[in-house]
């Protein structure tokens, strides 16, 4: 394998977007970064002081017309930033207009006229990477940031963004690279049959490592739920109540809902933050013994949601159980034998609806059952779902990220991850063997190259295109 | 009727909204203002150099990090503004965060749990009406200058927004104004016969106000048309190439189409920009002489849709013209006597289907028709659709848009307008009868009143919430 590092491309036009999301509102900002954006501005900009744009301090805002010969296209606000304390490190200006769609485009178009060129998806951040402005897996957190929506996954992006875990692999990847360098030097005197790198200090270096590959790789599935959210299934009859349930759940939390497209095609997954954590609740019909066919092909469904589901919840209405208990219990046996590493939680609903003594009976009842957990609740009045948000909660293991551990949650970096670690452990094994220096450099040298993928110090064109086409627009 | 001017609401408070449009982008802003913004932001924002923003001079952009206590929120860019020197008048302070509703959202909340206010629609232009940075005119302005979305519509409120009119009008209501004291002193002066206000000036300054208001009435009507428009019935079967044609007018183009409800229920219009100038087009049927009721009832169907036009197309096959010229003759004669004063333009389509012997004959076919402009045309291959945007075009008195002339395009300016000039009418009658300084001024101060309506001058609660009730929140 031949690592490539390239500057990509030329990058010294100057390129131009819309940053803000499309349509109307009460300003746009469009961007203009690279070396000319600030003689590009200064030429279809004309200031209110008569102030000229290339002569102003960076970081700050002036007041003028966009000007297209001597027709005026808007009032607009702009903004210098220069090289290199800008978002890209280039030169950069921001025009914030009045939020027409078509003033946004007459000034884009007349920024084009000038002389930019149209930003490519993601390409502001690009230049960022490129001009040493952030590393590539900082870079990948910026489209993380502007997709989140909880705020797991929001917590998330801003720990990468802000540095995460690429500080450390990059200060072990330099430490690794110190030892390879050694290692690569004995050769040179390999007749003199002398050590420059210090074998003691070196195995203590590869088991970190090993150890940091480890955990983070670990990390993943911890990292990966909380960004898409925790899949929850939720196994109960039509009338049972789901609707009321999970508008119970959001009423209390100042949720963001979204109705999605499921796994499958016929499944609607509500998802709803509770307490900062993205639940997506999978609706699935009961598993109830039955010797139809159409019926089997429903429990084959439920099944295969299951599957994917990390909790499953089993819904009842309580007068259910208390008719027919007996069936309930083989249903919930069926699910536990068939997945017995889920965590299941019994709820029986619609206790409003029962007595005194039915509600005593009721406990009696679900107290006998081992399976699962339970809980008594009725959606409609509320009862109980405050219990229901503290159970789902700790069904996460959150702690991870309230300690601000360092998660993966990027699959490209996991796979990076693995495939080091995969290096590091060939090292381990050459350590052990008593491998010659030349054999084992190889090896070091190709887990470099995994490191420096993450970071972006390896890169390449395909990469680079693969990750920022991701992007929007304007980012 | 009584005046009334005041400061509707406090307005001391601080806002703070969404200023760029809903929705996932690179980024987005969210404006505060008000007296605590520059406090309630420092208080949220920790700059990466340690700067405290309420130091900071105005119009200046600084890096750092909005903090929910110990949690960031996210990576930004503050923008100072102080007060007066800012959009309100306001301090104000711009938030630019990365695009994800989430962040839009947590930073919002934030600053309402710090002691912002949500702002209401239209509140932040509404601000700066109130603290004198726009008259009523310019604010009104600002909506129609989002909403824009052709050259001409773009044009008008640009120019509004940049004074237009109002000035002029201001300083007519000056002069009057100055005058209707003087005229007001002679009263007090009653039995010394005195004269203060020289009364041949006096008459100059009503003409000129008299002509002034008739040109601004008279513009109203292309005004209107080209913020909204212009209408152009097409009337022709199903089967001449309807669509065709206006695909044409569009291919040409880099023209913003849509296809907006029309104004009876079954119609679509579709709206394309020609040389910057809006033009709606209404599609309706033919209208053959018919027995059939249905027919007839698509008949004045058709002819109502005429009525709301300012142009009309007759669009025909050109084998249609050859074959049935008579019946085409008829149909034109029928439309031209019902509606004497609106321009016709006959239009042969498909002519790339006939011969050349067949297009010498249906030239003079057509020069023989005197009811209307007629254009041969082929909408597939483009032949003739230059000169249809040709014909349109000049069917648009665009002189004054063109010739930077003022345009009244809001109905409520023209309402004053016109009640003004009523009040200005009542005065000219009043000096021509030597009616007495006293009963005069009575008629002056009213004029008066409607003119300070157009700038704001004079104003109510009811008054300005129906205006900025039209606003987006943010702006």
């Amino acid at each position: 394998m031949i690592c490539v590092f390239l500057q990509p491309m030329t990058h010294h036009d100057t390129i131009v977007a819309l940053a803000t999301p499309a349509g109307a509102g009460a300003i746009a900002v469009i961007r203009l970064s690279g070396d000319e954006a600030i003689s590009i501005a200064s030429n279809i900009f004309v200031s209110i002081h008569n102030k000229n744009l290339a002569e102003q301090t960076s970081h700050t805002v002036h007041l003028g017309n966009i000007m297209d010969g001597k027709r005026v296209i808007d009032e607009v606000l702009a903004t210098v930033f220069k090289n290199p304390h800008s978002y890209t490190g280039e030169d950069v200006v921001e025009i914030s207009c009045h939020g027409s769609a078509f003033i946004q485009q007459e000034i884009i178009q007349l920024c084009l006229r000038k002389g930019c060129r149209m930003a490519t998806a993601g390409e502001f951040t690009l230049r960022a990477f490129l001009h040493g402005k952030m590393d590539l897996s900082q870079a990948e957190a910026v489209a993380d940031l502007i997709a989140s929506d909880s705020e797991a996954s929001h917590q998330l992006a801003i720990q990468q963004m802000r540095g995460g875990f690429s500080s450390e692999i990059k200060e072990l990847r330099e430490q690794l690279l110190n030892f390879a360098s050694l290692i690569e030097l004995e050769l040179d005197f390999a007749e003199e049959d002398v050590e420059f790198a210090n074998r003691e200090e070196f195995q203590k270096l590869i088991s970190k490592i090993t150890q940091v590959l480890k955990r983070l790789i670990d990390s993943f599935a911890t990292g990966n739920v909380l960004k898409n959210g925790i899949p929850v299934a939720i196994v109960g009859e039509p009338n049972v109540g789901k609707s009321t349930l999970l508008n119970a759940l959001l009423n209390e939390e100042r949720a963001i809902v979204s109705h999605i497209a499921g796994t499958t095609r016929d499944t609607i997954e509500d998802e709803i933050s509770i307490g900062g954590i993205g639940f997506r609740f999978i609706d699935t019909a009961g598993i109830r013994e039955t010797e139809d066919v159409i019926e089997s092909l429903g429990i084959k469904k439920t099944f295969e949601k299951i599957e994917q589901s990390q909790v499953v919840i089993i819904l009842h209405s309580a007068t259910d159980f208390l008719e027919a208990g007996s069936s309930v219990k083989s249903e919930l046996k069926k699910i536990k034998e068939r997945f017995p590493e889920k965590p299941l939680l019994l709820i029986a609903n619609k206790i409003d609806q029962l007595s005194e003594e039915e509600l005593a009976r009721l406990n009696t009842l679900l107290g006998g059952v081992e399976e699962s957990q339970f809980l008594l609740l009725s959606a409609k009045t509320g009862i109980g779902v405050e219990d229901l948000k503290t159970t789902l909660l700790d069904f996460v293991n959150t702690g991870a990220l309230r300690n601000n551990e360092t998660i993966v949650t990027n699959s490209r970096h996991y796979d990076a991850l693995l495939k080091a670690l995969e290096e590091i452990v060939k090292v381990q094994e050459g350590i052990d063997a008593g491998l010659s220096g030349d054999l084992m450099a190889i090896d070091i040298r190709q887990a470099l190259y995994y490191f420096g993928e993450i970071t972006g110090e390896i890169s390449n064109d395909e990469l680079l295109g693969n990750i920022f086409a991701n992007f929007c627009i304007g980012k």
